[in-house]
Parts: structure tokens; C-alpha cells; sequence
């Protein structure tokens, strides 16, 4: 594809850009700034790595329209960089084609189950009675579907995957290998001493456009429904704990773990290994920072931060008064030091 | 089910009780004060969710016996309304009923392998040499069982878990999907500026009534055993360290991490996220607040909390103290400024 | 084997050594100094288990060549008892010895596939198109392997590990049970307040002599490559982010997580849930503390600790003077107390 037409169709798809240097270029592929051979795009959107512009072998950059560029360097400039080297990545390389299995022969399907049209199930698939799925559906090797699922359209599922009993999942949601939905959580009542285990009859609802990473773990709600937003985004290794509700367009990063009944608004960032107890809420556009602990409810907007999770700018001033403990515990000394010198003083002159 | 019903059963189960309102009313089903339709029955149990009270649309509620109740509320009175609402989601509800598959065809069992009576084993399940499993097990498909592995009656392992070699599993536990039992833990040896490995020629023992979430892992002990005592609890996601060993009736919830040798006491609770060191001991009936770091060992009955994690009430009064950190800064500043003019009236006054 | 022969054959192999005590006592396997019986070798490498010494039942021990013994008990002096009682364990268990399948008819091979010599491929296993895999491979049942990967000779798989399409595996690599390499990353881009997924089209490489514990899961990079170095190893649970590169020799272990874009050195040892966030750099010989936070790049050589995770040492001198805060706020109480004495003392002497 030549350059030209690539910020053609850009343009076409909102990404207004222009060219600097030579549109007749022509574009295989993309990649990093790093990586990038002749006849590959990249792109620059974190001014960390502004300083790879110069060595990059890559064809062409897409740059912001007010970045400073090497000479020689052909750029397409754009106020989106990332939206765009996303759009030409679709462009050119597309999504993932998906191994086509029909309906495998190997797979276990029960005859109670309803399958939608153009289904693409591989082997070692089973599902169970009175399941319904959509149109479209990719179900990798290995993965277990339980009895009274309901999976809407277009729905990816990689190797793997276990969805228990009475879980429902929305349209255009994938789930990557090994992550398991509806399990029971730690649900027991202490009677006379001993743990008695609480039936678990609530479900997990994912709703649409819902992506989640591997190796995760949503459990089921108690009573009710645990449930996940749309748009919402997981990745690795999340756990979410039993009738815990997020919102929309929520973005959980890995190792995450959320308690049991907790309330999350939407637009809500949580970084990587955040850990959020039970029983409270985060309200919308909240941002709580990789690692923190958060143990109470947090307004909506803010962006929490530390163990355990504070206002981040409270917390980034105390952490910097935790490094100057020596310098004032010095100073208190020699301040103890002066007020004797100054109290001998006072004895001597009176 | 009547309500009154349900009171007579509950007291026959040892939970004494009385209703205030309808005897006759029937209950279909449980479910959460929030989510609760006319013919279900709720609980209150945690305080904080009292004012849910007013605005349920449960037909009846099990509360303590002193707790205030809104006009016209039917209750159900019981000094455990945990255990209560408990035995009473099994009365109504039990629990799960798994698929029957009875030996499944397309399961792979060793010629050496032993089954129990009544065993339930669904499609895609290895079972290898030596094995011996007891009666009544429920084996989901994908589930993978090495060699000379025991496992008692009354098991159920969900799909895709994975048990290695010489694992030892007892009666009545439950493994949900994706945990795995036995792997090599991180053994070797520096020899000459290498990572040689050492075959970890020990095993996992679990005991009687455990049950683990997903996508746990358990480390085989290098030599000997890691082994988890009966009645102990883990959510999803929780790792142990090969050559440790845990008592009885100890709760670990999600993304618990103990690394090896560690020695851990009965009826222990490790809340979500932390993280315990290798090589130390946890007594009886300890406490630890999620996310905590363990670098030392705890003594009995302690409650422990922080990083690195510390008996909870120092911890809460050095956090509280950080956080009045800009405030005794300040008090240091004003006392230099006052020492400093106390200092120029003696200089003047001398 | 006798303590003799032993002894003999672990001078050759490089761990020269003596005996103290009784060279015709025979060696029938290895366990720790607690559980060994007679007729067991054990080995003391940690000092803090010196105690155990005085009751061990093993028929002899490994120990350091300065170690103080208890009298009557047979030794095998080796200034490396921990290279020593590798090599015994080695020589007395060797490695596990895998079920042999040949290949299995119940697996699923595409045509185009290429599988090297001496095969060993369980039932259940899928292998995807055009995807080449080395000699002596052993893979356990529930694989997945995608299309267009590369695998190398002597690599073992576990049960349910998942490969997607395009991964390169080196040589002698072993992934357990329920690792997964290469499913997309967190990569979306911002677009009219959507969430636009990017297509990952980069991939994951793991080099030669990686082993990695259950329930791993490695990004794929979005672009380019995701890359374990030479001889690295995991344990249980870890997360790698797209993009990042770790090099030779290192040590994660288990609930480790690196977010992406991310390079590490050789040598580096991370230790049980750290965090590391993204677009950072850490240096050769680096050794991060049990769940420290890595918030930006530590050079070379460093020991690092704490959230956020800083130099060790001033780590615990800050650590040390947060514990005496109550001690600090109630000396400069006293100086308040004693400046206002002072400065009462100066009005009335004025």
C-alpha cells in the first residue's frame, strides 16, 4: 500500500493527517520504532522514545503535527498517532484468522444445546445441556461451556476457556486461554466451628464487548449476579470476586484482584496488581495507581495511589516526607541541642 | 415452602429462631436484599447494609434477634442469620447438580488405574497409571490425573484441572477449573554459573474437605511434602511454595502468595494479595489484612498487617503518624523559627 | 548405592568432598533433614536449619566442610552441599519419567504440521497448521499449539499449556500446566471514546533452557517481539507484558508481573509478587524484594525494595525511622513544652 493511499483511506476513516516527505512509499507492515525494516510504518505517541526517531530504519513515522523530525525522515502527521498506527495496523495486517473447524466431529455437544449460525468449534469442546450461542462463534480446543449458558453473537473463545453453569455473555466478547467464568467463590457460614459450605446460586454476567486476558477468574455471585460492563477491558491473571459489579469501558490491568460486592462506576482505571476489599465502591473515571491497596470507597474522578490507597497527591507528599525522615530527625536533634545550649544560658545569666 | 416450615427445619438444624409476621407466606428462593423478588427470602447479616432493610422487595428476612426491622418487614429471627440463610439456600436450593456422564467414551483411564463406584467422568480426561480414585467422583472434562495419584471418595475436580504424579488428594475436596496440583516448584542449584535443575522428587498432600479456586497452583515439595490440612479454604488464584504445610481450617483468599518451607497454623486467614516469605512459621489462628507483606514469622493469635507487615495496631498508629507527617514538619519549622528568635532576644538581652 | 560409591562419583562430576562416619552405608534416596528415615541422605545448606542436625533419622547428611556435627552422625563434607545433594538426587530419582503416548490417535495434528523423531504427544493435544516442532518433544494432554509456531528438541509441554499461533520456542523448554504464551495484550487505542482494539501481530520468543511454572501468561508484543532470555526461569502465576524482553538467567518468582515494553537484563532476580511497571529498564545482577513495586529503572548491580521500590539500604533506614515516629512526635512535643518554658523564662527575666 503507498503511503498516499494509506493517509487516504485515514482521512476517510477521521484520522486527519498529512504527509511529510515521499508519498509514493510503499508500506508492507508495521512496527515498533525499534524494530521497524524498510518498508515498514511506525509511530511515535510517548515523547520517551522521541530520541529513536533518529535511528529507526522504518519508511515512514506517524508523528503529532508539531513534532520535531530528523531530516530525510518521511512522516505522516496526525493529531491521533496512536488511533492512526491502530487504523493502518487493521489496515494492513487485519485481525487474527482464526483455524476453521466447522463444527469439530471431536467435539461434545449436547443435543439440548442450541448453536447459532456459522459456528467454528474446534476439538475437545463440550457443551452442555439447554446452552445456547450465538452466530459466529469461535470456540478454541479444550474449552468447557456448562449447562443454561447464554453467549450471544461473534464471540471468541481461545483454548481452554471454562464457563460454569447459568453464565450469561454478551455480544463480540473474548476470552483468551485458560480464563474461567462463574466458579463458586469463598462462600461458607462458621457453624459450630467448622466451615459450612454456602450453594452458590448466583451467576456471572459479562455483558458486550467485553475482552479479558488469560489465566483469569470470575466468581459467581453468592445471590444475584456478579457482573461486567461493556466495553470493559481485563487483562491477565484478574480475579473478581462474588457479586462484585463493574461498570462500562473499565480497563483492569494484570493481577488485579477485586473482593467480593464491590461497586465500580464506569471508565474506571485499575493498574496493574491493585487489590480493592470488599463491600465498597469506586465511582466513575476513578484511576488507582499499579500496586495500591485500596481498602475504602474512592469519589468519582480521583486518582488514588499507595498502601494503603490515598488521594495520590497526599500521598506522593507524604512518601517524600518518608524519604526526609533522616533530614528531620538531624534537624530535631539540633534543634533538642540548641534549646539545651539556650536553657544553660538562660540558668547562667539570671 | 412455608415460612413456618422453614422456621421448624432451621430449629430441628440448631439454629433456634422465631418469626415476627406471615408464618404462611412462601418462599420460592434466596437472594440478596438488593435483588430480592416478592417470594424470596433475604438476610442481614453485616450492619453496614442496614438501611437495605427499608427498601427490600424480599417477602421475608433473617435478622439477629435484637436488630430493628421497618414496619410491616417479615422477619426471621436467629442470633446466626449467616448460618441461617445458608441451610436455608440448601433446603431450597442445594447444590449444584453436575452433568451425568457416567465413564464417559471419550475419556482416556490407564488400564492401571482403579475407579471407585459410581464415578462420574466427562469427556477429555486422562487418567494415568496407578492412579486410584474412591467412590462418587465427579471428574469435568479436560482434567488431566498423573501417575499414582490417590484420590478419596466424594471428589469433585473441576474442568481442566490437573493433578501431577504422585499427588495425594482426600475425601470431599473440591478443585475448580484450572487449578493444578504438583507441579515442579523453582529448584536449582547454582553449579558453575548455571541454574541446575533439581527433580523434585516429593509430592502434594491435601487433606480431608478442602476446597480451592481457580486457577490455583500448588507446588510439589522438593522432598517430602507440601501439604494443606483439612477444612482449609483458598479463592482463586493463590500459590503455594513447594515444602509448605498448612494446618486445618485456614481461609486463604485470592492471589495469596506462601512461598516454600513455610509452616503455617490451623484456622489462619490470609486475606486477599498477600504475600508470605519462605522459610517461617505462622501460629494458630492468625490474622493477616490483605495485601500485607509477611518477611517474618507470626506468632499465635496475632494480627498482622502491612509492608512489610507488623502486629495491626502499631501498624494503623505509625500510618496514622505518616500521615501527619506535613503537620510535624510544620510544628519543626515554627519551633527552628521560635528557637532561632529566642535565641536573638538572650543575644540582644546579654 | 553405597555413602562410598556416592561420594566417588560426585568428585568426578565436580563436587569434590569427604566422609565422616560409615562408607559402606547404603543410600537408598534423599529427602529433608525432618522427614528422612534410615537409609535416606539428607543435606544442611541453610544454617538456620542447623537444630535439625541433632534429630534427624537420615542415614547420612550433606554439610559445608567447617560444619559442627552431632557425634555418631555420618557425613559427606562438600563446600557446595547444595550442587552436591542435587547431583545424589540426580543420580539416586534422576528427572520424572513422562507416560509414553507415542502419538496419541486421539490428538489432532494438521497435515501441514512437521513433528520431529521420537515423538510423545497425549491424547487431546492440538497442533495447528504449519507449525514445526523439534525432536524427543513430550506434550502432555490438553495442549494447544496455534498455528505457525516454532517449537525446538527436548521440549516439554504440561498438560493444557496454550501456545498461540506464531511463537518461537527454543530448545529444552519446559512450560507447566496451564502456562499460556502469546494471547493479545492490553492494546487498545483511544477513538471517540472507545476502546479500539489494536491487532497484536508481533509475537512471543522464548529462548533455550526456560522453564516456567503453572498458570504463567505471556503477552504477545503488538509489534515485534516479546522475549525470555537463555536459561531464565518462572514460577507459578507470573505475568509478562507485551513487548518486554528479559535476558539470560533470571529468576521470577511466582506472581511476579511485568507490564510492557519493559527490558531486563541477565542475572536478574525478581522475588514473589513484584510489580513492575512499564517502559522502565532494569540492569544486569539487579535483586528486587518480595512484592516491591518498581516504579522506574534501577541500574546495574542494585538490590532494590519497598513501594515504591527504592535502594534496600535506604529503604530500611526510611523503614527503621517510620517505627520511631511516635518516639520523634513526642520529643518534639517535649521541645514545644520546653521552648515555650524558655521563652516564658525570657519575658518574665526582661
Amino acid at each position: 500500500m503507498k503511503l498516499s493511499e494509506l493517509s487516504h483511506v485515514l482521512s476517510e476513516q477521521g484520522f486527519s493527517n498529512r504527509i511529510e516527505g515521499s508519498p509514493d512509499l510503499v508500506v508492507r507492515s508495521a512496527n515498533t520504532l525499534e524494530d521497524a525494516q524498510e518498508g515498514e510504518i511506525s509511530f511515535l505517541a510517548n515523547p520517551k522514545y522521541k530520541n529513536k526517531l533518529t535511528d529507526t530504519r522504518a519508511s515512514a513515522v506517524i508523528v503529532s503535527p508539531d513534532e520535531t523530525i530528523p531530516d530525510g525522515l518521511t512522516v505522516l502527521r496526525c493529531s491521533n498517532p496512536y488511533g492512526a498506527i491502530t487504523a493502518t495496523i487493521i489496515l494492513v495486517h487485519g485481525y487474527r484468522k482464526h483455524p476453521q473447524w466447522g463444527i469439530d466431529a471431536r467435539s461434545c455437544i449436547a443435543d439440548s444445546a442450541e448453536i447459532g449460525e456459522n459456528a467454528n468449534i474446534g476439538p475437545y469442546v463440550t457443551i452442555s445441556e439447554r446452552t445456547v450461542i450465538g452466530n459466529n462463534a469461535t470456540i478454541y480446543p479444550g474449552c468447557f461451556i456448562g449447562d443454561h449458558v447464554t453467549i450471544g453473537d461473534d464471540v471468541i473463545l481461545y483454548p481452554n476457556v471454562v464457563i460454569y453453569d447459568k453464565s450469561s455473555i454478551g455480544n463480540r466478547v473474548a476470552l483468551h486461554a485458560g480464563t474461567v467464568v462463574g466458579q463458586d467463590g469463598l462462600g461458607y457460614a462458621s457453624v459450630d466451628g467448622k466451615w459450612l459450605k454456602i450453594p452458590q446460586i448466583g451467576r456471572v454476567v459479562i455483558d458486550d464487548d467485553v475482552e479479558m486476558g488469560a489465566n483469569c477468574a470470575l466468581d459467581r455471585a453468592t445471590m444475584g449476579e456478579t457482573y461486567i460492563g461493556k466495553g470493559t477491558k481485563f487483562s491477565d491473571l484478574v480475579v473478581i470476586g462474588h457479586g462484585t459489579k463493574l461498570g462500562e469501558r473499565c480497563m483492569l490491568v494484570a493481577q488485579v484482584g477485586i473482593a467480593g460486592s464491590v461497586d465500580v462506576g464506569n471508565n474506571v482505571t485499575l493498574a496493574g496488581q491493585v487489590g480493592v476489599a470488599g463491600h465498597i465502591s469506586i465511582g466513575d473515571d476513578v484511576l488507582v495507581s499499579a500496586k495500591s491497596a485500596v481498602w475504602s470507597s474512592i469519589e468519582k474522578g480521583a486518582h488514588y495511589l499507595g498502601f494503603p490507597a490515598t488521594n495520590a497527591y497526599q500521598y506522593r507528599r507524604q512518601a517524600a516526607l518518608v524519604q526526609h525522615l533522616p533530614d528531620l530527625r538531624k534537624r530535631l536533634r539540633q534543634l533538642e541541642a540548641e534549646v539545651e545550649r539556650l536553657s544553660q544560658r538562660l540558668d547562667e545569666s539570671s
